[in-house]
């Protein structure tokens, strides 16, 4: 039996129904935008320079998504990201190929500067991001979770921030503590970016949680399982994500304590 | 009874297959060229300022939405209205979060002194391009229909124009004559850009009608139905999004005559 | 019985898992990532000039799409060319709507300027890439394949490369042989993208093929069988993108060898 008490926090941010502002890639934005209405939060995508300031300072939480960039969309960034901090809203940080390109690689370190509260990516962003990373083949990662562990605590340490690593298995750190999250589906990664509209869903969960660590494992967690459930209908990578949002509207908590596999160490 | 022949607006709009021009947010581009095809229109999707004025010419409508708006974005809107304008061909304006932020209060504020044939929002909207409102919180509204009701009204007067408030219960109305749609379903908040898309649905009516008032009514009427019948076969956002693209492609005409409930009314 | 064996070029395909980078338009990118990971291919999608170049050098193939083009834009994908020009990677030019307004028929040449290893389009861009259309109305073919047959095979001669005119029949040339697929699905051209994420897909077998005309007609052989697959189980539009992500993803190589329609010619 795990600790957290991942029904809560769910039932806690559909409660409050937060405005989550993402600046996120042309791919990512309908999924998340459906994503995060499925689960009961409320989406804003907006992402010129002129704005993004007063939406973040309107916004539970804040993510930022380097994933289709520009430079002028990355100086947008930096204005959400400085915004949030002034107010003290939780951000995310998702560093999409970020080894891929001296633009990405500039782009991450910037915003990785302005301290985000989480950052998520797959293992070989994470190691990239930390320096570490052969700098993945493009988007998908070419490492595993656990190639990642210490890249992710170290960076979690540097950073001050929650760092989680998603894959086959999902790994969460504060630097402190750990978490590894079993579950999902092997479809997931064939539907393009699920792992961009999860980043939406740990904001959903860190605009209403006081502990950044456990909101994000109650977020990893709730993906697992609305995968799960959506595996069990899945003809193929088309029919699982209409699967998948119907299963993220319908997660019921108590269902979700029940099957979440999450299992807590402290970071070595 | 109702005295409008939605059947004759829906078999008209088939027939011609008008070309909608649409400059609308990054979110919704995708929704809202299936719902166009599914309906029997051909959308057109072009924002770059070289050529909008080009687009609109070629098109039997044209819709502006400045749901992800950039200054650069806004420009190019208010090209293809002008264009619109010389050519005599109608427009919808679909305001998009325009009270949230100065950027969106000046854009709405400038594409409305161009005299759209149609403003599509939801109330919290229009109450704020008729400078009554809260600003709503972000993307969704947080007025009802009725909140807006004298404030549609003042808005189509003072503009010339229709103007639709939709929600729960839909209004329309051109300042003289009041229409209320009632039927949809629970889920369709849930679905993302579903009413930036029935802002194209609503310039494919206008593009062969006579009566914006009555193309207005008659789109928002159908998109009503299809969402019935799609809330029929759904089990969360996701399968209803699939079938509400079926229902809007299945529409009958005689069955929407039938099934629609639209209320007629003088202006108060 | 045709002479190109199908089913190969879709295991080589999948057993390389190419990395196919997109520059393609605002609607389609979602659509066309999801294809390409159903197909079995790793798609990248970014824009941004001070990337590009990087990007087309790691790739297997480059797609170049001027669907919603803008001029910066399009000078990114004109940089992305060259690097796959200079590294021998093969590329893909769909000239969406090229004739509709002078900026897409300026983009149009000078991507063709640039020798594209395939164009693919529908009858209109065709024939108006070739300087023969009409320039089609919008984004929708107003001519068929076979209209298009001559100016195909003269664009192939003139820019050494592949030429393939899709629509209710498909037309690929290399100006020396010819051949015609059928097969598909009536709903097919009534989904949004589903011509852009098929240039994708020509992407992908030309990252693993030694000849480009073979890997263009079994790209589009196996886009036809899974439009067929598709059609069987779909109520509209809708569904029918659901199921064919999911036949995309299910594509079995000797069943895609048995039920292909694929006649070869030489060229007039």
């Amino acid at each position: 039996m795990h600790s957290i008490d991942l029904a809560s926090h769910l039932r806690r941010m559909r409660q409050a129904r937060p405005l989550v502002h993402n600046i996120t890639n042309h791919v990512a934005m309908n999924t998340m935008a459906n994503v995060l209405l499925a689960l009961g939060a409320s989406p804003a995508m907006a992402h010129a320079r002129e704005e993004v300031a007063e939406f973040a300072r309107l916004a539970g939480a804040v993510t930022l998504n380097i994933g289709t960039l520009s430079p002028h969309w990355v100086d947008a960034m930096e204005d959400a990201a400085r915004a949030a901090n002034e107010a003290g809203t939780p951000w995310v940080l998702d560093p999409v190929a970020v080894g891929a390109t001296a633009l990405r690689r500039d782009a991450g370190q910037r915003l990785l500067a302005l301290s985000p509260t989480v950052i998520r990516g797959n293992a070989s962003e994470i190691l990239s991001l930390a320096n570490q990373g052969s700098g993945g083949r493009g988007v998908d990662s070419t490492d595993t979770s656990d190639d990642a562990e210490s890249a992710a605590v170290m960076l979690a340490q540097r950073s001050g921030g929650v760092v989680a690593v998603t894959g086959e298995t999902d790994l969460v750190t504060d630097g402190r503590r750990l978490a590894r999250i079993a579950g999902g589906h092997a479809l997931m990664p064939l539907v393009t970016t699920l792992g961009c509209a999860l980043s939406g869903v740990v904001g959903a969960y860190l605009a209403v949680a006081e502990d950044s660590f456990e909101a994000c494992v109650a977020a990893l967690a709730s993906y697992a399982e609305a995968g799960r459930l959506a595996g069990e209908e899945a003809q193929g990578p088309g029919s699982f994500s209409v699967a998948f949002i119907d299963a993220v509207y319908r997660l019921d908590p108590e269902t979700l304590n029940r099957q979440a596999r999450v299992e807590l160490y402290d970071a070595p």
